[in-house]
């Protein structure tokens, strides 16, 4: 499928705000994999695709989930947290899009998850960064990304760990244990 | 055992600052093991032994992780989080300490974990509290603390995310999973 397919394709599930951010995600996820050595063609592809499933209701995407091999634990934590995953199976079923860099890419850019590829931190750090973000630290991350794609993705993930922890929110373990996992590489412990 | 047996037995074990800051505990506990109806006794004796093992070697404390049924993924972590298990081992070793509430309260004092007893809480809040302790946050747990046990319990966690994830440190998992348990407790969702 090439660029303007897909994106003719995502364009009328998404608000126009959505999908303005989904043209930054991508063109920013772009940059970074020539940046990072990693298919440019299927990243646009996994970019566009991100957040296919923003704005489908709870109901929707609690059925993908339960009806699919997703983890249920999801449906215990914000449903914030199930467009991504959820996003991963419609992709496939509806569009036949079942290369799995590109699948994984999409269910794991907004938790992290341990042991990321550079093509899922590619999409992960280009989502956090894409220029109509602006919140406090976005901008630790985007200098970071210009030195180390392990060292934004570390950075991305602290900041949201702090971000939520602050808010009172609790943390998906995926989002915890990818903390943990960066932060070692970080410390030089692997 | 009475508390002064108890304190005789530790003293040897401490520094004088660290023996200093286990008599407060002790002080500390008693007083919220009779505000929240937890049985005082033994919660002095536990808080009298909570740090028994603190100043014991990395060596020490290892063996003793190796050869009980703690958990080994601890000796992925960092050694401060070694002292409370081993000493929930070692009271039971060397003076027969089998309770199994002073014995787990002994276990997670630095860690925390998801549904901890009354008991278990009192300790945890009072090692956190007490009056010598003075660090951004502390009175925010100590008001917490005349409030609602299980309330200071999450401030206290909270807090220790923070200040961790702001460090550049791991986080046990045991901690990150009281942090959800009890922010979810916090926020009405139990």
């Amino acid at each position: 499928m090439d660029r303007n397919k897909a994106i003719s394709i995502v364009e009328p599930f998404l608000t126009e705000e959505r999908f303005a951010h989904t043209l930054r995600v991508s063109d920013e996820a772009e940059k970074l994999a020539d940046m990072y050595d990693v298919n440019a063609s299927e990243m646009v592809l996994a970019a566009i695709f991100h957040d296919y499933a923003k704005q489908r209701t709870k109901n929707e995407l609690e059925r993908v989930i339960q009806q699919s091999y997703l983890p249920k634990d999801l449906l215990y934590f914000h449903h914030e947290l199930w467009h991504g995953p959820a996003a991963s199976i419609l992709v496939e079923q509806e569009y036949g899009i079942n290369n799995k860099q590109i699948k994984d890419a999409i269910r794991y850019h907004t938790t992290g998850k341990p042991h990321m590829s550079k093509f899922e931190m590619v999409l992960f750090v280009a989502d956090y960064i894409e220029p109509g973000r602006d919140f406090p630290g976005v901008d630790n991350v985007r200098n970071a990304a210009q030195e180390s794609l392990t060292l934004a993705t570390w950075k991305a993930l602290q900041q949201t760990i702090q971000f939520l922890s602050g808010k009172n929110r609790e943390i998906y373990p995926d989002t915890f244990h990818a903390y943990n996992f960066y932060t070692r590489i970080k410390n030089g412990g692997f």
